[in-house]
């Protein structure tokens, strides 16, 4: 069954699954994943039960859109910049994701989430699909051009460039092994470069 | 008080200890952290739960130390093989702990720990202090060494070159998101080398 609808309901649509969105992230924040209900989401958002249950299948489903909706551009696209230097660009990047995961308010959500991922093969399919893929595919593509300009080796394998970058990131962040510098980003970068320049 | 204790009885002691450790584990293993209970892992090894709290505080550090006896020797010390060549002791070291990451029965307990310590910073100090630090000192210890013979530069970051060495492996484990295998193990070790080289 389709429904028409008007400019008028459309909007107050967008309006609600904003509303919803921003209530999970909150709600995960502040309480924890594990403590966070569909009821409580829909309380906060001012929305009934059976509107998240009209879009999502699950709280989990939610909860992983909630923190997409913090990545995405207009577009729903996610890209990296490209000046043509690749030093500059991954230094810029890098100590942007450094900043976003020593930041509380963005990072919660993301430990909660990743809490969950690691005792739940489905919901790290979805993690996988929806976020993690998405993210590494966009560093990816400027790690080829960048291979094609002859800045990095021409054997280099960006799948480990890639993990040599974020995951001593990730580590640190997940386990509080260190802290999340600007200083700790460009060492990160440098060190990737050292290892897969020409 | 103090207890006089008899060779047998002594004997007895550690029995029971080393059995309390592999029901610990092997339990862990089969039903999840959460699941465990201090009266299941008594009754898998045949003793009464007063000894477990004897012993141990909680059901937390049972388990950290039912982990850390896969990883020590009979002197409870770790340490890195040393025959000279930082490049092949490396390789053997991280196949070695590539190979325990992708066995069933060694990665299981250590990832309902992982999951567990993400959400519980008290956990998580513990798990750094008997388990990483050690490791991780180690490790760094045999990298000081290598420094001192020439084989890495001598501005060499080596908590830096840890964190390339180990951070990758320990993610793709965490969120099964790439194949452990030989070649990555070895892939890890040249990665770092050609990085961290004079």
């Amino acid at each position: 069954m389709t429904t028409r609808r008007s400019p008028d309901s459309a909007r107050r649509s967008e309006r609600s699954r904003q509303a919803i969105l921003t209530a999970a992230r909150e709600l995960v924040g502040e309480t924890g994943y594990r403590k966070v209900t569909i009821e409580a989401i829909a309380a906060r958002a001012g929305v009934g039960k059976q509107t998240i249950y009209r879009w999502w299948p699950s709280k989990g489903a939610v909860i992983l859109d909630s923190i997409l909706a913090m990545s995405e551009d207009e577009k729903g696209e996610i890209s990296l910049p490209d000046t043509g230097d690749i030093e500059a660009d991954l230094r810029l990047v890098i100590r942007a994701t450094v900043a976003e995961f020593a930041d509380p308010a963005f990072e919660a959500p993301i430990r909660a989430l990743n809490s969950e991922i690691i005792d739940d093969p489905e919901l790290a399919a979805t993690y996988r699909e929806r976020m993690a893929d998405p993210m590494n595919e966009a560093v990816r593509r400027r790690l080829r051009t960048a291979r094609a300009a002859g800045q990095l080796a021409e054997d280099a394998d960006l799948d480990l460039m890639l993990e040599i970058l974020y995951a001593p990131l990730y580590q640190r962040w997940l386990l509080r092994s260190g802290p999340l510098t600007p200083d700790y980003a460009d060492a990160l970068v440098d060190t990737a470069l050292r290892a897969f320049r020409p």
